[in-house]
Formats: structure tokens, sequence, C-alpha cells
């Protein structure tokens, strides 16, 4: 930390006088540390911030990033839609909304849902959507709602990086469970729950993202679905189904979301900020009635309300322009890109290296070779320009030092190669290094909160 | 709660069938109960929300609301503004971006609170500002920085009902400080620090709206700023100032802003809710270094970045719109209104009836001859087609039974006469009653939490 200027505590002093008050310069250390809230002790910015500052320059190929390709949408005529916009209802827009968000919204919102299945059949209604600040806000709430101190959620290993700085904060005990290439392990999932029954206790729910994984890039398949389903159901248990990239399927046969399959015991999570934009930060929460009121409840505590001009400019979006036309021309832009990566990494990987196959979604999982560790080679990859997320960042237990996440939605094909390229070159120095050598010293540096190892937001 | 069909359970059942998924048809009971944070049991919505869905009809006189009057914005002008910020920045304004809010507009609002003499020689500094989704937001994070369940917090009484749900949220005790003309009362101040001292607690900060304050419309004066600064600093105590109406004097003297007159101990909270529009959702947080890297993590715990798109939009006004000429004008206009109520209440309240006399800001809190129950009063007042907010929900502790908050920003002249004189009826009927048939039988029925008595947020 700078400081710059002298130190002027917040200590009892005899003198009330206002001297000293304009003797320095700048802000000061932490005098505060003592009276911070005991989810806030340790945590602290990552170092690994500053080489993600030096992975967003222009010459470094970046597959760390999960923002989708806004420069695909028609940029003028989303300014001529805005201008329409106000003239038609730009007083309200500029408004106070509802904590639970704008009716047409939600009803825009069912309708979007209904293309994975979730509609009237299953109980889905414009009053049990809560729209939010992004699907982090989502996680968020869901969070406030149901988890104290010390509390148990259950979800995939490796998981989004965003849910699992939601449940640190929530001073959460996150308990993962192992995936494989048809998505979470029913049979993991039912040791997990008699493992953690067996200890007295009780998750609060299982988070998954079914569908695309962010970070591995899975899918639970159409059985699996069934089962976990199944054994939540017997279990008791909640399950928080997030659902970002649904829409995003480049091959094979579209799955019903988890929460088209039931009525009760899934909270689903949705967000307009891979289908439109991020930077509107709108999202949502489908859920049973009796958690619908909770949530918003603890929306308005939190936001009062969600935007109503972000609201107004998603609405707009879906009922003027036609997106599901863009939409199909991202899916057509990401396949090529996924296709690329994925024939850039078989042509290019060092023998040993592994990596999921999605159907879907934004992100691809690797496996390094043995004895190679993602975060110790990142500053290294960095220097030699390509850039990725080191798998820690996903795991709440140190796990993941011999993986990363590759995002393949923002560099065009021809960067997407050579940052694969420089990739493999970087792998394969330090293999003949380890070779020489043997491990490197930051080996023993890893096991690390889940939020210090990632470069949020942009890793969303 | 409509229950619109059967109850599915989520409780353990031995068969794992998938049979009672499809057989009802809405939502169920709150099965949930359970499982709920700690936090949240209790917290249900107020039967007094369904009273001011009826308040928002266009027959009634509402004093109700804090919103402020966005048709006197250049709606155009912005939908043109919009046209060509898409046109320069869309793609980054779409974009994710970074969880302490965008450089350019941090500059600008560094200048805005150099409105209020805020600047580089107390050291204010754009790095040290955080935006927030409104100011909110910014309460929330400071809440989720600093407060543990059971912390005490020091607040004006009353205080801001938005706050008052923050508190309550973090499971915090608030202890309310009295208020006088001249805001909070200093030696009352220290009277509440002995008392938490005494119990061997220490209050975690100051929650203060020194000027123009919400909802009691009174302005600390410049000796009591002094001596309320001093006293925390003796006292080690932190104060959160929130400012959202410190641009709105129409009468005497600007203060400084109490950040303004120290360098250290005091965060402070300002929005752009009030000076452009609350449904863009921007507000921020000055704090000190160290405070403000643990905001940023928490901010992006909770939301990932503050939207880029409403960062985008602010800055876009403040850049190329006049808008301290936009200022001066909802000045002029709410000057009017003021003048208008407080010549309404002169000339129309019963005898008993006090009033503040408010310099800028919002609103005037009203406290009602003895024996009148402002919360009680409530539906009658919506039947003669006036509302107001009862005190009750400023209070964390059941005061304020004899108390309302009247804004007058959003009537226009005529019809703040005529509400008034609306108003002035009601009471008069119940003063009536009451001198026939004594007290109200709801005059029981008051202590209650802040959360529950408040149609938020339209009340912000």
């Amino acid at each position: 930390m700078i400081v710059r200027g002298e130190i002027v505590t917040l200590a009892k002093s005899d003198s009330g006088s206002t001297s000293g008050r304009t003797d320095v310069t700048g802000t000061t250390l932490d005098d505060y540390t003592g009276r911070y809230a005991q989810r806030i002790q340790g945590m602290t910015a990552s170092e690994i911030r500053a080489l993600f500052a030096v992975a967003s320059r222009p010459e470094v190929v970046s597959f760390a990033g999960g923002a989708p390709y806004t420069a695909g949408l028609p940029i003028d005529a989303v300014g001529e839609m805005l201008n329409e916009l106000m003239a038609r209802r730009g007083v309200s827009a500029l408004q106070y909304g509802i904590g639970q968000g704008e009716e047409q919204l939600r009803e825009q919102i069912c309708s979007v849902m209904a293309l994975e299945g979730i509609d009237a059949s299953c109980g889905a209604s414009p009053d049990d959507v809560v729209v939010t600040t992004g699907g982090q806000q989502a996680l968020d709430l869901i969070a406030r709602v149901f988890l104290d101190p010390g509390d148990v959620v259950f979800a995939e290993g490796p998981t989004y990086v965003g849910a699992l700085g939601v449940f640190q904060a929530a001073q959460a005990e996150v308990v993962h469970v192992a995936m494989d290439d048809q998505g979470l392990i029913p049979e993991a999932l039912e040791e997990a729950i008699t493992t953690v029954a067996r200890s007295g206790r009780q998750a609060k729910f299982l988070y998954t993202v079914p569908t695309f994984q962010n970070p591995a890039g899975v899918t639970l398949s159409e059985q699996r679905r069934e089962r976990v389903l199944e054994i939540c159901q017997r279990a008791g248990l909640l399950v928080v189904e997030d659902n970002p990239y649904g829409l995003f399927r480049y091959e094979g046969e579209p799955l019903r979301a988890l929460r088209a399959r039931v009525r009760e015991g899934v909270i689903y999570v949705g967000t307009f900020s891979k289908t439109f934009s991020p930077g509107v930060r709108v999202g949502w929460v489908l859920a049973p009635h009796a958690v619908r009121e909770k949530l918003v409840l603890v929306n308005e505590a939190q936001i009062l309300c969600p935007s109503p001009f972000s609201q107004a400019v998603v609405s707009a979006y879906l009922s003027t322009m036609p997106w599901q036309e863009h939409l199909k021309g991202f899916r057509e832009l990401y396949r090529e890109r996924r296709d690329t990566m994925l024939e850039s990494l078989a042509s290019l990987m060092p023998a040993g290296t592994r990596w999921t196959r999605p159907e879907g979604g934004l992100f691809i999982w690797v496996t390094l070779p043995p004895g190679l560790h993602s975060k110790a080679m990142l500053p290294r990859a960095i220097n030699a320009r390509v850039a990725y997320v080191p798998g820690t960042g996903f795991y709440a237990d140190g796990s993941g030092t011999d993986t990363m996440r590759l995002s393949y939605c923002l560099p065009p094909p021809e960067r997407i190669r050579e940052g694969v390229r420089r990739l493999a070159s970087v792998m394969e120095q330090e293999m003949s290094v380890r070779a020489v050598f043997g491990a490197p010293a930051e080996r023993g540096d890893t096991v690390g909160r889940p939020s210090v190892d990632t470069p949020a937001p942009g890793v969303a």
C-alpha cells in the first residue's frame, strides 16, 4: 500500500483540538483493522491482480476473461433504441422502481426462461421472479437469505469463482463435489451428503452450474439431471441452479434446465450478461414464492431497487430488437472460436495435457502434465504474452494447482492459435526446467482463499 | 400469502420418484422457514405496503415518496446524449467494468464533492472513491465491512429508513441520538458513548445525515459540526456521513461537509439519485484508503462491478450537459414547494402541531398534537386521499408514534395546499374522535421493526 502522508490515528487523545487535521497530504495506513467485521478479516486484494492488469495489454492474448464479445452487438441500433426509450418512458426509467423489478421485464424473463423449458407448466411465473444487479447479486441475495456463518454449501469442484466469493463473504463452508465429463457425479454428491450428515450438519443447498459449467465447460447429462434432482429431493437439499450459458449451445441436443423438471426445491439464477450486456448488470432469480418474498426484502435493504434504467434498456432490447438473431450470431462466432481453440490445443499442447470439450458456453478446463503448476507458471505466461486463470481460484480448498481455465470468447481465431502456441511453449519450458531443477519454489505457496487468486470481475 | 396450489414439501421421502412434480398449478406455502439465515427470521413484508399501493393512485396527494422530480430533467437531450454515448464508447459501456468503478467517473465525483468543500486539501482523491449501486448499496457495503451481529451503531433519532434496513440486516443494534432544530445534540452523543462504554461495548460508527436530514429536515449547525467531530475523534468513533441532499440548499449559508473538515475518521457517502436520477442507481463512498480496499472487495463479491453502463451515462451527463443549471432549476422548484408546504402547514394545521423548517432537502418532520397516532391514522388519511410516512419507520425502537414525514418534492404547489388541507381535516376528525372515545385501539400496535413500517424503496 502506498502511504502518501504521515499517519493520523483515530486513537483517543487528550486534546479536543482540530490541529493536525491539515498537515498530511494523503490517506493513511490501516488504522481500522480492529474495527472490521469478522467476515472481512484476512480478505485482501490479490497480488495476482497486478499480473492481470498487465494481461489486459493488447499484445497479450488473454484467455482469462469471461467477458462476452460486446463488440458483436449492433451498437448504433442500441443507441437509437436508447434515444427512443427516453422519448417513450424516460421519466419513469430515470425514477425509483420497485424492489422486485419491473413487471414488464419479469414477463419477458419468463419468455427467455421458456426457451430452456422453464414455463407455466412447471409453475414459473413473473410474480416469482426477482430482478437483480447481475447474476452475482442474485447469488449474494440467496446467500443473505439462507446462509449463517459456518453453514455448509455443496458446489462442483471446480466452481464459479464469484460464487466462492459470495459463500466466503457469508462465512459459509464450501464442500466440493467432483465432476467428470458428464458433469456432477451423483455418487459423489450422495457421499458428500452422507459425510456432512455424519458430522451432525446439513448443507443449506447445492450450488450448481449444470450447463456449460464455469469453469469446467462440462454439462450435466440428461440421466444425471434426473438423478441429481432425486438425490436432492430425497435429502431435502435445495438446489441453486445458475445458468448463464444455457442459450450458447454449439452442438448436441438441448437439455431442459433443472428448474424445468421440478416445481419446488430449485432456485434458478439467470442473467443478461452473456445474451446482451454485462455492463447493464441485469440478472434474476426465479424462486418459490416464500423465498422470493425474502429475496425482495433483502434486495431492498441492499440496493432499494434494481436499476429501472437498466431494466428498461433490457426490456427495450428484448422487445424491439431481433435479439434471438443476435444470439445466433454470437453462437456462430463462439463456436468458431471454440473449434479453433480445441484444434490448437490438440495440435500444440505437450503430451500429458488434458482438456474438456465443451458443447457450449465460453470455457475450456485444462489439466497440465504432471508437475506443472498453473499459478507458479502465470508470470512466465504473461511475460510470453498469454494469460489464463489458474485453477486454484475455482476451489475453496486449494485444489486445482495443475489446472487452468481458458476462455475463447474474446480473441479472434488467429489470436487464439497464437495464444495457444505461446502457452504450449511456456509449458514446455517449464517442463524442461522441472526436469533439471525439480518443483518450483512457488509450489508450497498455493493454498489460498479463492477470491485472491482471480482477477474479478473480468473473470465472471 | 396467496397459495395457488397444493403443498409440495421438500421433506425426506422414501421414494426417489418424480411423481407429484406436475400436479400443482402454482407456488406453495413457506416450506423454507427452517432454512433461512438468522438475519432473515421475522423479516416480513409490511401490511402497510398495501396502503401505499393505494397511495400511488393519481387522486391521492402523496407526501410519502422521497423520489426527485425526474420530469424536470431534459429528457430529449438525455436521449440524444445516450445515442452519442453509444457511438462514442458503447462497446466498453456494455462490457464488464472494475469493482471500484470507472476512473473518469471517480474524478468527476471528486469535482462534485469539491462543491461542498471535499477536495484535495482534505485528502480526497479519485483513488479513494468506490462507485456503488446508489447510496443504499454504499451503506450496505460499509455494514458488510464493519458490522458483526450485535455490534452497536449510533444514528440520529429519527434516521434514514434505508440505513435502519441495512443495520437490521447486519443484525446490529441501533442506538438513537436525539436531535433538535440544530441537528444532532452533541451532549446526547457524549451520553450515548458513555452509556454504551459502561455496558462494556463500543459503537462501530456514528451514522449521520448532517445536512437537510432525512427524515427530520434539520441541519447540523456550524458549531456542532466541529463539536461532533471532536467528540468522535476523542472517542475513536468512526463517522459515516451520508449526504444525498447537500446541494439542495434554498436559503442560508452552505456549511462544509464533515468530511471536508477532517482527513481521517469520516467515511463519506454520496449519490446521483437526487442530483440526476435514482433510476440509474449510482452512488459512491469516499473512504480512507485501507477501508476503500475492503469496500471494493466486498463490492466485487456482491455485484462484481457497479454498472459500467449507468456509470457512463452519469459521466456523460456530468460532462456534456449543463447539470449545475439543471440543479439550480430543481432548487427553485423544490424551494417553491417547500415554501408552499410551510405556508399551508402554518395556516391549516390544528393547534398543538409542530414541524421543522428545512433550509434545504426534501422533507418536513411533523409532530402531531398530543394523543394522535400517525400510523393508526394512515388508513383514514389515505381514504381522504393524502399520504405520508408514519414516524415509527424512522426509529429502530418504536419511537415516533406521534410523528410523520412529509415530502414536498413531487406534488405541484396547488396539490401541496390541497394535500395539507386534507391532512389537517383528517387530524381534526381524529382529535374529535379521541375527545369522545379516547385513544384508538391501534395505539398498542406500534412497536415494530423499522423496515416493515415503510413503503421502500419509494421513501428513499
